[in-house]
């Protein structure tokens, strides 16, 4: 007797963002398939999980065949692979765009050409290359794998041109199968991402911007809506949308953006649900997740405008006490239902309140609760410099 | 790798009211395992689920055996299998409120002793008694099975003494099995109902009070919070924590009202989430879904505040047109993934919005494109009264 008829979808990539996809998805009436390398991961606790190689082109055809569109958790799937599914089976989002956020170079060009600029870089591939680009782009600097980097690994940060025989022993080896680049360091940057949604006909809608806090590169807090100026917003939604637009992008994105002085700087886009996009969950009237699904499906998009302000805490490498941060008013706990690791990410907790000095306050007790007061004192500067 | 630590739940019966209990329960890092009288019921498309009879206590007790914790989808699992399971594994709610909460004489006599009016009934156990009841209450009246009801089934409603023969025809023959009790029918009552939770702890919290509009003795359309005086909400909520710590009730239970003029009647309660709290899922903090799991295991209890007034929809016996639907703001979907059948409950949709006026409006826009907007009739109408 169970059925659905609201659309099925398959999720290349199993991890805690196709997790959420089907948490999101469900209550539509629409079903799921999950493949990953292993189907030992924690989307499968929800859907139906599959292991399979993603060269394996055959099995990705197989399973392309049981669903109505095909999307992504993990976007570093092969270009190849992704245009042979695309062959068969409604492919959100597109191969183009996959292939252009798996490359630094190229995503960079994207952002320039549609108006966007970008920190100093240079793409480097050989040692010679690396020394010519400090000369160029000087200190700091950060040296990263052009491809399948993801929070902060396959980086290396150069503070003066006396690191680079070090940045070549971590990265020279990745520099022939991956690509490298070179990217000048903002010094007192301040980090913000667009979390948007573009649907099949064109239509497009951002939540709030976000701002966004990373400890070892991997992001810890987010913090939505940004205190921004209404300016900053507009130029960040504009640059977004163009992007958007030149790729025809179907599905949630995430643009992250350094804010130097005045100007907005692209850093990369993630061409799929995003972390620092996690607090929309209870923080915004439709899920980023949610309206990832209503747009791969060809569903009407929900409205991306916020529910009062949300702080959003990672947990990585382990997971605090949840009866302790379940005490607190206003928190929300995301579990991924994932064995601890170091650096791994393993849940969330997102804070809502109604305004920022509320927020900040509530982050503040759950913190102090759970021992990482420190992590919100970079937030509790940018809202003083804010207010 | 994929491992959970945050408690295990088994849930006895597999519906909608399990399935969104695990919607909930998946990111506080909660397990479970669904039991019911088929394993193709649609909580199965988000956990483990088993066929068995509730008559069958080794299949119960491995099953308890495998969980923190025994909870309910579905309040009619005999009390002597409850009992059983409760001797190795914590069950909540307990067995007493299962089976108060399954024989409406008990209940009636629990609402009397804690100090909450009912309705004039009768208990009738055969024709004589019937005759001899509607004496004493009069028409109309209405005569249902002690035990076993739900939604309108089991029910006859009597306009005169006349109506006797054809009341007795349909229920005659579930006297012997169930006992049947003659109610009388309160004319122009409005219906309410308090959903609220109880900890192990005694801590007692409620959501809003809700307003109920019933159709063919199916719940339609239910209002949060329900626009009532503070003396009646106080009232409600006094009656309904006096029963649940009378009960030592631990988890979430709705309490159904009628108020008769100014004076408040016990109905019924239902010892589990509850239909007319399915809007706390984006009307309130935290759902009655995450609340009852956070009950059962212990875990603090979260805010029951409403977030704005939300409007829920019942689909029942077919499911709207979700494209139109999801082109209505602040209207979100719940496909419960049935087969479609006449008098089934496959889903419903909350209208969520600022104020009463607000999310009437946007309900009656959606009920428009809908074509049900006679359903919104008698909601229009309490509105105008109560402005």
């Amino acid at each position: 007797m169970s059925v659905r008829t609201g659309g099925r979808v398959a999720i290349l990539g199993g991890g805690q963002l196709a997790r959420m996809l089907v948490q999101a998805g469900v209550p539509l009436g629409v079903s799921f398939q999950v493949a990953d390398k292993s189907s030992d991961v924690c989307a499968a606790q929800l859907a139906p999980t599959q292991a399979l190689e993603w060269s394996d082109l055959d099995a990705l055809a197989a399973l392309a065949a049981k669903v109505d569109v095909v999307t992504f958790d993990y976007e570093n799937v092969p270009a190849d692979s992704v245009e042979h599914i695309a062959q068969q089976t409604a492919v959100h989002p597109n191969a183009r765009a996959l292939a252009v956020a798996q490359d630094r170079m190229a995503e960079k060009a994207l952002f320039e050409s549609t108006g966007l600029a970008t920190a100093p870089h240079a793409a480097v591939s050989s040692r010679e290359e690396l020394d010519a680009a400090l000369k160029t782009i000087g200190c700091p600097a950060i040296l990263k794998t052009r491809r399948m980097g993801y929070d902060g690994r396959g980086q290396f940060r150069l503070r003066s041109d006396g690191d680079a025989d070090a940045a070549w022993q971590d990265l020279g080896k990745a520099a022939a199968q991956h690509g490298l680049i070179l990217e000048a360091l903002i010094p007192f940057r301040r980090e913000l991402s667009v979390v948007a949604v573009r649907s099949s006909g064109g239509e497009f809608r951002s939540w709030p911007l976000v701002q966004n806090w990373h400890t070892d590169g991997i992001l810890s807090i987010s913090l939505a809506p940004a205190p921004v100026s209404e300016a900053l917003r507009d130029e960040a939604l504009k640059r977004a949308r163009a992007i958007a637009d030149a790729l025809d992008y179907v599905g949630v994105f995430a643009l992250e953006l350094f804010v130097d002085g005045d100007r907005l700087l692209g850093n990369e886009m993630a061409p799929r649900v995003h972390n620092s996009g996690h607090w929309s969950i209870e923080g915004a009237v439709t899920s980023q997740f949610e309206n990832h699904i209503r747009a791969v499906l060809g569903m009407p998009l929900g409205s991306t405008d916020a529910r009062g302000v949300s702080l959003m805490f990672n947990w990585i490498g382990q997971m605090p006490d949840r009866a302790v941060a379940l005490r607190h008013a206003g928190v929300h706990w995301h579990d991924y239902g994932k064995s601890a690791r170091p650096g791994r990410k393993l849940g969330h907790a997102t804070v809502c309140a109604d305004d920022h000095a509320a927020v900040l306050a509530r982050a503040e007790a759950l913190a102090h609760d759970l021992g990482c007061e420190s992590r919100l004192e970079p937030v509790r500067e940018w809202l003083k410099l804010a207010e």
